[in-house]
């Protein structure tokens, strides 16, 4: 059978579908506290789709932010931080240099933890404004969708008792994996940041173990303060999560923006739920200035070349290096970024300060194509996938059928150590007693043998 | 929110939710390979589905069977086998004796073995027909669906080098967490049998870990003669799995035929699809006779009991106390049994050949209404989702992006015990020459001062 060419339907056609089916259910009300920045572009589709649904959704944000704007797809409600714009903006633009500036490990770490102070503080004011949080629990929601990578909202959820859902990527130090239990076995789940693939040499394993011990000591250092906010806000009661990952082991769903096209297979846990691509819209026609672009690109065609929606800016060295790199390709580079110009820019490389990236891509060529095709073709569109475990969460107030019991055990239980330490007891017990027969008997008929030679001699004698 | 009442969209709106998508695809040549009895049964709604689609469907089985018979939805091949229809019906029929019978269990474990070598006597007699074997390799298929409660249908896929799709509820021994190299703690998930949940005391996870060692050595020896039958047809090449496990990990995707509403939660391997309910049709007016019982049942109720389509007869004394025990609860109990009646049936209780257990049970109250309500709120229907991830075999053929790389690790790699063992070996030397050191510097201390003690003595002499 020739692969057919799964694509997905228009969201005309999955509207005539739920209609059909008149499945929509109730209305419900959400609370969404999302993370400013590129997280936040990423979570729009899926809120315009809950609106579509009929779903009530208040997003709550720091009246201080980048791009978290009022719309008609939700209610945006605000609180006040000690932070100007102008600050944010700073905070964002310096992401790039320090992405690429050569400073030393720790110095990039202090400046990391400069800048998760601010979403910090942010989260400071929100949990002490009790007029806010008094409104919020007077509105009455159903659920909560949270973007954990800060664990600001799972802390408002655990005060507000709402049942919550996680939408992101991945989490920093592998907290995913430690908050859902998740088994993660180094042997062949690369850790981030390790480049690593899933097949690992002796080294490279012992490389990503020790990468899996010292990441997890620099993260809890960078959430230490989260820690001390949860115990002052929920308290430090036995039925209370006591640490991060505790905390977030009590979403009820995870939607996680990854697919095993694109990643390496490892474990999941029944309540991960894989939303990758769930942004990538169905291409359209490019734009003429594009189209252009692309038809003069020739034989070799073109290559896109975009650092992500919050690097714009990087420093002039590493700019006029990139531009260097770039001038030896074939293809002509689409270059998204805002930055100046370098000055030694090569001719087949264009700056654009945006790229409508999922229709240049839409062409994907032998490999990626492959891909592109296993990625496309899935039983159903992840934006509706997310909106349907959404919408489950608020119907049934949680997901606890999906939450494994390992979560009531300790670290020797969870691994069966104590079983381990009794059946290794046992079995030197039992090896013990054996010996010590053993030697019993042995004594004996020696002792025997021993007395019947003596008697026999003394006869002799 | 309250709870909406989700359910599933009638087959015709399936029907024109599938034509408006258009994505049918082109019509593929598929080859099933079930195991008799009732999962043969559970495997007829999928193939129907799959005939709808437009595939080209052969079954395999021997020509002395139990329920596999001709039909319009599947091409029936068949291939002679050693033993009668009489002895099928026979040995069948006995299960149920054996299920109840009180006898020691390496007598049952016997009995099992002799059950096993039918169907064992049957993958000979097919893996050996030449010319059915050249005819299959002729036939070009694109994938092969297996019950692989048996290694048969996967000893076939190998020698016809085609990607295989399994289907089944569990495998006996975990042997599905093997093949899929699929972690399974025993510290929270319980073997099968085993009666535990999956909150264990200490001992009930001593119980837990010893009752898994036991039943791997059970199976090792129940699935023994198979590994002798595949190196006989497979070779004894490296790159051709050499144990039972090995063989059932190259399974492209598992369909798993259960769901965490009602199994306790645990991790799952990227090719583990849950299709938990894909026999479940939506529930139709119930027969006259049935209607008469249930309304006729009063405030209690009805009871179903059933032991399932296998089960058809137990030991009289069994069925007695069975009988006795029933007629203890208030409820009208509809008992599906065709065994001769227990003479002690008592009023409340009626026996019936056959249950329209479906209906019956869609009308489920409180608790169980939940439990319902979690299970049909899916966002696609398991049959549609395993008829997605057949066809996506078939058209990619297989699904190697979600393989894990953990199949080319051994055991002590895939539990990284030999890094564990060099970090301990590291921890070890620095420490002995931290010690060394130690002893060192505090020798030439002692030695310094007791020179100059020795010197300061003479002197004073």
């Amino acid at each position: 059978m020739a692969p057919s060419a799964p694509g997905f339907p228009s969201p005309a056609s999955w509207a005539v579908f739920f209609l059909l089916l008149g499945t929509f259910g109730e209305a419900g009300r959400l609370l969404v506290v999302p993370i400013d920045g590129s997280h936040w572009l990423g979570m729009v589709p899926l809120l315009g789709r809950l609106r579509q649904h009929g779903h009530h959704v208040t997003v709550l944000a720091p009246e201080t932010n980048l791009r978290i704007v009022p719309s008609e797809l939700y209610t945006l409600q605000t609180y006040p931080v000690a932070y100007t714009r102008d600050y944010v903006e700073v905070e964002f633009r310096q992401m790039g240099h320090r992405s690429f500036a050569r400073q030393p490990f720790w110095h990039k770490l202090a400046k990391i933890a400069n800048f998760t102070a601010m979403f910090f503080d942010s989260c400071k004011r929100l949990l002490a404004h009790r007029e806010l949080l008094q409104e919020l629990e007077q509105s009455h929601f159903d659920a909560i969708l949270v973007d954990p990578f800060f664990p600001c909202g799972q802390i408002l959820a655990e005060h507000l008792s709402l049942p919550s859902v996680f939408f992101v990527r991945a989490m920093p130090c592998g907290l995913d994996s430690l908050a859902t239990l998740c088994p993660s076995p180094p042997s062949y789940v690369p850790g981030p940041f390790t480049r690593f693939t899933d097949c690992m040499s002796f080294p490279q394993r012992l490389g990503n173990v020790v990468a899996a011990l010292s990441t997890s000591v620099a993260c809890a250092w960078l959430y230490k303060p989260y820690k001390a906010l949860m115990a002052e806000v929920l308290g430090r009661e036995e039925t209370v999560p006591q640490t991060v990952p505790q905390l977030l082991g009590r979403a009820a769903v995870w939607l996680l923006k990854y697919d095993f096209v694109f990643e390496f297979p490892r474990p999941l846990m029944p309540n991960m739920v894989l939303v990758g691509g769930i942004g990538c819209a169905r291409q359209s026609k490019l734009a003429q200035e594009f189209e252009a672009m692309v038809n003069a690109s020739g034989e070799h065609g073109i290559v896109v070349f975009s650092l992500g929606s919050m690097v714009s800016e990087i420093p002039m060295k590493k700019a006029m290096e990139i531009a260097d790199a770039l001038g030896t390709v074939p293809q002509t580079v689409l270059w998204r970024y805002t930055g100046p110009t370098p000055p030694n820019l090569p001719k087949n490389v264009k700056l654009v300060k945006w790229l409508p990236q999922n229709d240049l891509l839409g062409r994907y060529k032998e490999n990626i194509q492959r891909l592109s095709e296993l990625h496309l073709d899935r039983p159903i569109h992840p934006l509706d996938l997310a909106v349907h475990w959404v919408e489950f969460v608020m119907r049934h107030k949680g997901a606890p059928h999906l939450r494994p019991a390992a979560h009531d055990l300790n670290w020797v239980q969870y691994h069966s150590l104590d079983v381990l330490a009794f059946l290794l007891a046992v079995l030197l017990l039992f090896l013990f007693i054996s010996f010590k027969c053993c030697l019993c008997c042995c004594r004996r008929c020696c002792g025997k043998k021993g007395r019947t030679k003596k008697a026999t001699k003394a006869k002799s004698h």
